[in-house]
């Protein structure tokens, strides 16, 4: 085991620098390389494979829920961007801008897309004229700009890859129920595949979306305490219809403005993976996005029959749709051990000649070490059971530093106190609606307001700030 | 049919004017829209659609081949773009310049990537250091940007989405092999998924992409008798490697260059297909990569019965893997018949209330209209035959047309008397080599090179511009 220990020693501990210990796994990983562009990074193959997974399960989601994929282009022209007020002034200031095409400069700046509003806006006036057009139900997966100053792999750079969902409708009960309903979808995403709990709620006014008239946003609780929004759904009303004069003819005959939404999620998901489920080993992956979901190390792989077995074995789980890898490399097992584990591996499968001589193999799990001796004969019945052990067991462990870390206060001391004593984590407590007092609870604690989740309690009938009457409760954090 | 005929009306036919029927079909089969910035289009649910089949068919091909996915970043460092001398000559004069982050002037101008390249160099001289890194197989999709002047649908635009395969090999061996293997990956995919013939060859040195040893592609016929590049393959030596400094200690312990690839095809398969295949009714897709493969038209669907039949044979027909959609929608048969047929649709299949009562049903086939009445019993299977038959029935009359249209000749003035009879298409004649004589039979003729084929014929010993001694033969046409 000691060039388990070795590799392992490579990585700092999250006891010692959680933020460290993140950068290191990205890398060590082999999940992002930097560029010589400040904020962008390469997504490496293993770190691609994971979003090729997420993607493949949302796009399924998504087009069962009747969404179409289009594809929009990537620059927007500065009076576009300015048609819709509120818009242009959350946005502006952090867009990359297009000058010059060739040696010749442009008649008009363009700015590279932070996001796609204003696109889609001129192309709904385009097509849609009358109700038998509505609703239009459209994603696109692209990537996005936005030239943030601090910079860190997946949680935010300059460039990132997401989904965003655009959506038109006649009435605004139908844009509200699509809001509410792919909150829902992105929220069951992350409990079924990600194994990560989420609190689902309404952003505070001052916290909304630029153009939105409201937002909802599903929040995660990373394992150092600190809240990750994960996903966002926006009802647009019919602000940027009439901003972009999208009209169309009712069955009563009459002209009208269309009610929009639009949702997201991005490659951030990749770093809220890390950082719900990471440990000092290295990354631990949810099996349904695992790139690699069981790893075969044989054992004394020299020996007649030891390798053969190995991939036989592969061949006989990829039958029954896991994804596995025989690593038949010349690295010692010990070193293979560590590798996969950095790697966050799900599953391992050990084999050696005895174990083939009983007819049986040893399955060890990511996330607890923990280890099996299974027969060769039920093989495939018991990886299964082991991927949706070790997806439980990640969404139980979550759920419990999140529940751990949830404190119920009714003071501003208490508060103070919770996030000294136990940590980090999220605070519920009662609001009055005021903004002065949302921004006074971050001054005075650190912690800000996440969400007004979903699911109300009645902690006290006063705010925790100010004392009068309170209208929510809040979810408050110190957020990445 | 009075309906039918008013669609049709609507497309200029192709005699009349080629480019103008073009246009129409993509507008009018709703593969595109057009925005406010020039060159850059909304790729629209159904031509969306068509690409994500092709995406899905060429990854699995590249995946195969033992590609990865990884993602670059868009942008290009204007320092990094210069440090190979023939790239940049290649592409500066056509890329889009970023000079401002949000407000702020940036200290380097970043280009967004016209293709990625250095972007692949600079990353691989981060991670390659051993033989034992070697080779590594990458491919990503993502869209480029070229700032062209003139621009059209699909065939040249602005910003357009590609897939960019990029490896890096221990020998000079190993990658020619790759190159050669990618160039053969894009032409069995242009005959089995696209049912579109192709020629496979080199280009001239004249003709090569910028900073290759040597460009491979594959060029087609389109209907009109112009030939379209329809992907490409280039072997880069190890000229990038000595530009960015790429080094790896080979198991001799010394240190080397390693050898390069890329190879890309893009969306502009899509125009090729529509040119290739397309009629004055609209487009023709071929079965691969149709998003809708059969497409039912109820017959007096208000008659009890049909509709569900309908969607009983839609759910019969999707179990078996093809792709479906029943039109229950209140417009008039006739209407329905030219709109699929507009859109391409392989096999329409039509249904009515004597159908029903005699256990059958009509199937017709886009390509030729020729319609067989088959059993509801064996529709599985027939409708499986018919779409085959639609794949072989394009290939065939696509092969035909090139065929017709490729003329070999032995001088100038065979050259001109048989594109002034018979129109465009392939000439194929011979070459001694020299770029003047290149340049010569296009000013006399029109036809530029396209390539010089690998299937090579020995149509003369002399130069068919000089009279010189011939090298290879030559295929010449008018491009897109």
């Amino acid at each position: 085991m000691a060039d388990n220990k070795k590799m392992v020693a490579e990585i700092t501990s999250m006891e010692e620098d959680f933020a460290k210990w993140y950068t290191d796994i990205v890398k060590k990983a082999e999940l992002i390389e930097y560029t010589s562009v400040k904020g962008c990074m390469v997504i490496r193959p293993y770190g691609y494979a994971i979003w090729e997974n997420m993607q493949k399960i949302l796009d399924k989601m998504f087009k069962d829920t009747g969404h179409e994929n289009v594809c929009m282009p990537m620059f927007i022209p500065e009076s576009l961007l300015q048609k819709e007020k509120d818009h242009v002034e959350g946005f502006a200031p952090e867009v990359a801008w297009i000058t010059h095409g060739g040696s010749e400069k442009l008649e008009e700046r363009l700015c590279v897309r932070p996001t796609s509003e204003t696109l889609f806006c001129e192309h709904y006036s385009n097509i849609i004229h009358s109700w038998r057009d509505l609703p239009k139900l459209y994603n696109q997966w692209v990537s996005v700009v936005r030239w943030e100053k601090t910079t860190r792999p997946f949680l935010r750079s300059r460039e990132f890859l997401w989904q965003e969902g655009h959506t038109i409708h006649a009435t605004a009960e139908e844009a509200i129920e699509e809001t509410e309903k792919m909150l829902n979808v992105y929220a069951d995403f992350c409990r079924d595949a990600l194994a990560m709990p989420v609190v689902k709620g309404k952003k505070t006014e001052s916290d909304k979306f630029a153009g939105a008239v409201s937002t909802y946003a599903i929040e995660a609780l990373m394992h150092d305490g600190k809240a990750l929004q994960a996903g966002t759904s926006h009802y647009f009303g019919d602000g940027f219809a009439k901003a972009f004069g999208i009209q169309y003819t009712g069955k009563d005959n009459k002209l009208q403005n269309p009610h929009q939404t639009s949702w997201g999620v991005t490659t951030r998901l990749i770093g809220a993976i890390i950082m719900t489920h990471g440990d000092d080993n290295g990354l631990v992956l949810p099996p349904a996005v695992a790139p690699i979901q069981l790893v075969i190390i044989p054992i004394a792989q020299h020996k007649p029959g030891v390798l053969d077995k190995a991939y036989e074995l592969k061949a006989k789980l990829e039958k029954a749709g896991i994804r596995v890898k025989v690593d038949d490399s010349e690295n010692s097992a010990g070193w293979k051990f560590a590798e996969y584990e950095m790697k966050g591996v799900p599953v391992r499968l050990e084999i050696g000649p005895r174990d083939i001589e009983n007819g049986e193999c040893v399955l060890v799990t990511r996330h607890n070490r923990e280890k099996t001796v299974v027969s060769l004969d039920t093989l495939t019945r018991q990886v299964k059971k082991k991927l949706k052990e070790v997806h439980n067991g990640l969404y139980k462990k979550a759920l419990e530093n999140r529940e751990k870390r949830t404190y119920r206060c009714t003071s501003i001391d208490e508060i103070n106190n919770a996030l000294n004593e136990k940590g980090d984590g999220f605070v519920y407590a009662m609001w009055c609606g005021e903004e002065a007092c949302e921004d006074k609870v971050k001054e005075l604690t650190g912690a800000g307001s996440r969400c007004i989740p979903f699911d109300q309690e009645n902690l006290s009938d006063k705010c925790v700030c100010c004392g009068k009457e309170a209208k929510h409760m809040v979810c408050w954090g110190k957020a990445y």
